[in-house]
């Protein structure tokens, strides 16, 4: 607890005298104002995070969080819980598509065992499990608020361990069988109706939908949630590696380090981060909006916007590991576009 | 004429076994099946268009085309006309957006003066002056239909010296001070209501606005153009940038080429490429969705999908250059991910 509170404490609005700095240079370069739309953006607020107008990005990483649901023996995913460790071995042996997007954005992988149901073992693995999986929320909490505050601080040191080697641009990815639900729960519960928020996670037919949405109902008429208290929203309708998210990107705020946010579920982690501490948002850059349907009302509840529309829906942090290339492209603008002095071109006459 | 009419002979529909090929591969890998959504659509698209069914790419290439156009005389844009020359020189520099996002995704810039309305002088600056800058389309037609072919055909000339030369992917970019004046008049010819095509381009205020759709309104009264008869819209109210960019992507379509299509002035140009050859639309990969209104309305014609929306109104090319990252990033996935087979991974229930 004393870990979280110290964090919380540490995250400080970002830098707006940087972000003007940024903004007068950006206008200075040879385009017509604001023309570059989200790469400006972009620029501006990695200033204001890091202090420098001419902010670059160096050592990249995606923290994977990997954790089971014990609400999935209510028959809500497409998938077996098993398949929660064999995606995780394949991670560690370079086989899933984030291994692939990570190494084509020159990205790191870290991949930490929050509170898969079974022993996973592999030299590469962080263990650090609260948990094995969490209980069943149609019949009750999904674990203790303990454990859950444990789950951020695990979460928090993942992400400092990164941040102390050199990494200073963090993303969110996930793997946990069933993890759409606690999220599509967690978005009901800060007042969204549930038939808006539900989709077919990975696959789900009709009946499945149907079942999932009675489920995530039950789940909150059984605990209950209370909406203004975080932690208690993510220990009875969360999951593991949801809470170790909202963990990392607490820590990425406090370190003053851009959190490139993923789908669905690690959105889902981005909203109880953005509802423990309101300026973490400020240092969060969304990637992609998902198929989920709930996906665009988070992202909307944190005025935050979603540059690739890919119509993916895999998660573990494939939609960041795209959104790093154009983060980087926009660090290059402000770097080593010429001006409209250098390159002799005449001004708008609107100026 | 004869080598246009030589080049749309030869655009043929892509292969659909390979496409079929590529879709059981994508089927195997260890994702739910469809979840990475735009990148497998890619993945498919350019095993239709190379005949692999784990496609690759190589050398990429964006190709800007250059040209004045005479309505600028009527106040249509926020630049003045000199800075045309002075951006391909800038282009050719190395100094704009356009140079910035094509280093960074690994891929060359050609730049071919089709029309610039002076003369502009370096050493890997393409000559193909079809013009000196269209007329006032307001007063007559921009150009004359010989003029229009000829563009096109220099457009054709250009992508294969590059195709020639080795590259295997092309995208669209342009410079023409004024050019979504022609580029919105070609969109209102082929059936959109003017008033909802027209934008600010690079920064016009409400007045310019007006004096805009007004001045499209009587070009297209003026020159009466055909909507059947793509290359008399292209004559009467199109530009040399545009006609030529045309010639680019008829070329690559011929060629069994992917060409990425940039934005609002680049769609315009895929438009007119799109009537006079239906099957060039299955060769175009959409990047981005610009600011400016009738980009979407083009794209949603020819049932194009743009991934990245970015709130970009600059051109150049820029949008495209951005989404080589992606369109390689889906090659990557194909060849490199690992199957349910190989990673010893459960399949969905719903299989």
């Amino acid at each position: 607890m004393e870990k979280l509170q110290e964090t919380v404490k540490k995250i400080q609005p970002i830098d707006q005298q940087a972000v003007e700095k940024a903004a007068q240079r950006l206008d200075m370069l040879t385009k017509p104002q604001g023309s570059l739309g989200v790469l400006e953006d972009i620029v501006k607020q990695l200033a204001g995070i890091t202090g420098n107008p001419i902010p670059r990005l160096g050592k990249k990483c995606v923290v994977i969080m990997a954790g089971d649901h014990g609400v999935v023996e209510e028959g809500v995913s497409a998938f077996p819980q098993e398949v929660t460790p064999q995606m995780v071995m394949n991670f560690l042996n370079g086989g899933a598509a984030i291994n692939v997007l990570s190494r084509h954005a020159g990205a790191d992988i870290v991949c930490c065992d929050i509170g898969v149901a079974s022993d996973v073992k592999h030299p590469s693995l962080i263990i650090k499990k609260v948990r094995y999986g969490t209980a069943n929320m149609a019949k009750g909490p999904a674990m203790s608020r303990e454990e859950a505050t444990r789950a951020i601080e695990v979460g928090i040191e993942v992400a400092e361990d990164k941040i102390k080697g050199g990494v200073n641009i963090l993303a969110t990815g996930e793997m946990g069988i069933g993890n759409t639900t606690p999220s599509s729960a967690i978005l009901t519960v800060f007042g969204c109706p549930v038939e808006k928020v539900v989709g077919r996670g990975t696959g789900i037919d009709d009946k499945g939908l149907a079942l999932k949405i009675k489920t995530i109902i039950k789940a909150i008429e059984v605990n209950d949630p209370d909406p203004s208290d975080p932690i208690d929203v993510l220990s009875k309708v969360g999951g593991l590696e949801i809470a170790g998210l909202a963990g990392v990107i607490l820590a990425a705020a406090a370190h003053r380090i851009p959190i490139v946010i993923d789908g669905f579920i690690s959105s889902a982690a981005a909203l109880v981060a953005s509802k423990i501490e309101p300026r973490s948002v400020q240092y969060m850059i969304a990637s992609h909006v998902s198929e989920e349907p709930g996906h665009k009302m988070m992202l909307e509840m944190m005025r935050l916007y979603p540059m690739l529309h890919m119509k993916m829906r895999l998660g573990e942090g494939t939609g960041a590991a795209l959104a790093f290339h154009i983060i980087d492209a926009a660090t290059h603008i402000q770097s080593e576009m010429a001006t409209f002095e250098s390159a002799g071109v005449s001004r708008s006459s609107s100026r």
